[in-house]
């Protein structure tokens, strides 16, 4: 065995007070999403590995787990393409489509879809990355008009919401906004994608350099470059809340249905729900090459990333099932949202159930039992000898009661005693 | 793309209905143990593939979804067990054995665990087995008496009436038991875990059939055998319930440490809550080899395997920490105990906004919004032309009430009108 013994790199045990943290904030994004009238699906954690990396997942097709074919003959060597056929997951979407051509006769024609499940990613491990985490995400299948990006974006703001997390944006966009923009700066089609692949960093590089890597790296004109620089600066200096005013300084390559569509989801949001903050921002690209139109995310101000990002993939489904089926999607980034969480305290009381070798253990599970039914938490707890250390460790654990076994006579009255918080500097 | 679109082989869709079963069966199970002092942790689903091969999980070993290595050359070929470094849990024990290792610094003297996750076996698919499949583990660690499976036994049985499962009954053994009984009818020790696994299979092919795999297998003595099959013959026609019935033949090989933890699991067990049924079955065996004393499942009369199943493994731990750590742990099936639930209906009332294209979409999330904030599930959905049809179809699906948008005048007052079964015959 090793003489350290870790988990895998890159991924996380998670203790109880943390595991307890999160599985409060499932719980609360679950029943949030439900009473929008998403319904929970689940997929296997494997998928076939030759649709992982059929294009759709951009770069996460390089970080796939695979998964080594079984029945091998173990003296055969072979090529490492040769020897898988699974591989883990990397999001939720790409497992969706196939979910959506399996099971298309038996869906309605517009599903509203949950899925909150983990993920996994072979990233090269740094601050706030991990190998596994945590999807929490909302689809609407054979929805075509902006009524779908509308109705994400107001129930993913109620999760959060929920959450106790306030203060948070929504930024907007749409990938035929995007091209227009570089159709004006005289950027060729086949340049664009890869094109926003750079203006995607715009947060880390700057204008500067974006325009840079552009003449640089992909060959881009200078004239081109600048006159995207130019734009971009012009547009970093709007008012994003002011849709029409930015509406109004997009160039003419930007098609009529892209303004109306920002508008309609405008209108949509602020009237459903008057809480939410909406910003048209230009320049946001969103990673994932499959979306077709608008793209969101929603913002914090004590979060450098997003918190949430979706938009709508609607020719992703047909690349499984042959035709085409308009959809959209919001992901809510678990591990992002822990740090901004205010959670409620557990409402049920914790009682520790105090025992020494004297008790009769059969008595002491009958207690154990009477405690649960009369509706506390309780934790049968063997005395220790430094009691005062002990009581102060359980109070932190979150144990409000204890009951000293010895001191039990009829199981029907138990003599609870409020447990208090422990005096600093005792013992 | 495939022309046929299947879930990996062995792997399960949930659609929204099962899948809603599986998360209300699951907050209960959850519940249930918290209320009994268990604290949840969780482990990520890819361990040291050296670890999981270690020997600790018997044939489950041979299962493994092992992960291809990251950054190997493509054009180099290697052999399959170069291949690999992570592996997918077959269990959710291991993992906790390492867990425990890991974390022994910051965990107390005992801790009561709990686990709710999925794992991974290559299993020849077949009915009622599946490759990714739940476990609901609790684990008590660091607890060397019969406190331990006691508590386990009481806190499992409840957690099983928590979710509407009646008349399960506790199936009580202990390695040392089955030890005993070999040694008395003349096998060898090196034989002891060949014989077991072959006497394991006593429900599936008699006592006859036991006894001739014993002599053509294992080699084992005629006498041996004969001497075996008369010592199960006479406890299979005796009442389990009779521990102490069945104690009294029990042959002098059978350690007195042994027949007294089977009373003080009985007494604490049966006092602590006296409506779980118990019984000793010393023909008990439970596949996995590294169970060190009790050994313990949960039956049920409508379910032909057990539901619940588990057992001491006092020196698995000290494979990570090398030094043993006393643990035991109780794992419900939960796939099995799917069929055997009884669940309350869903308290949340599901309300349907019917619109048309005349509705203006901001004030449909107005209102959808509005009836959220009011405790309502609400699903927005598009008005059919067969209305009858569309109407039953949702009440199926849960809606309990209908609000046109159409008819809304204000989001403060919204029209909800009850939605009555649909009427059999009708279209």
């Amino acid at each position: 065995m090793a003489t350290s013994v870790t988990p895998v790199r890159g991924m996380r045990d998670f203790l109880p007070a943390e595991k307890e943290r999160r599985e409060q904030a499932i719980a609360i994004i679950r029943s949030s999403f439900a009473s929008f009238g998403y319904q929970e699906i689940e997929t296997p954690a494997l998928e076939d590995v030759a649709r992982l990396t059929s294009g759709l997942g951009g770069e996460n097709e390089k970080m796939i787990f695979a998964v080594l074919r079984r029945g091998l003959d173990p003296a055969a060597p072979l090529l490492p393409r040769n020897a898988v056929d699974l591989g883990l997951r990397f999001d939720l979407t790409l497992p969706l489509a196939r979910f959506v051509a399996t099971n298309a006769g038996v869906l309605g024609d517009v599903s509203r879809v949950m899925q909150i499940a983990p993920v996994w990613r072979a990233e090269r491990p740094q601050k706030g990355r991990f190998r596994q985490f945590m999807q929490c995400d909302i689809d609407i299948i054979g929805e075509p008009s902006t009524l779908g990006e509308s109705e994400l974006i107001v129930a993913t703001s109620a999760a959060l919401r929920a959450l106790g997390i306030k203060d948070a944006y929504v930024r907007l966009n749409d990938r035929e906004i995007l091209y227009g923009l570089l159709e004006a700066c005289g950027l060729d089609q086949p340049l664009f994608d890869r094109t926003l692949i750079v203006v995607d960093k715009l947060d880390k590089i700057g204008v500067d350099g974006v325009a840079t890597e552009l003449t640089t790296k992909l060959g881009v004109s200078d004239q081109s470059a600048t006159a995207l620089r130019r734009l971009l600066e012009q547009f970093a200096d709007r008012d994003q809340t002011d849709t029409d005013g930015i509406l109004a300084l997009l160039p003419a390559t930007v098609p009529t249905a892209a303004r109306e569509r920002m508008i309609a989801i405008r209108d949509a949001v602020t009237t459903g729900d008057e809480r939410i903050q909406l910003r048209l921002d230009v320049s946001l690209v969103r990673g994932m090459g499959y979306y077709t139109g608008p793209i969101f995310e929603i913002g914090h101000p004590a979060s450098s990333s997003s918190v949430a990002g979706g938009g709508r993939y609607d020719r992703m489904i047909g690349r499984f099932l042959r035709r085409d089926i308009p959809a959209c999607g919001f992901s809510i980034g678990f591990e992002r949202i822990l740090d901004l969480l205010d959670l409620p305290e557990d409402a049920q009381a914790g009682v520790a159930l105090l025992y020494d070798d004297t008790c009769p253990t059969g008595r002491l599970l009958q207690a154990q039992v009477a405690l649960v039914e009369a509706g506390y938490k309780v934790r049968l707890v063997r005395a220790a000898k430094r009691r005062a250390t002990q009581l102060g460790r359980l109070y932190e654990d979150g144990i409000r009661f204890i009951v000293r076994a010895a001191d039990i006579q009829d199981v029907t009255r138990l003599p609870l005693s409020p447990l208090t918080p422990p005096r600093p500097g005792i013992e």
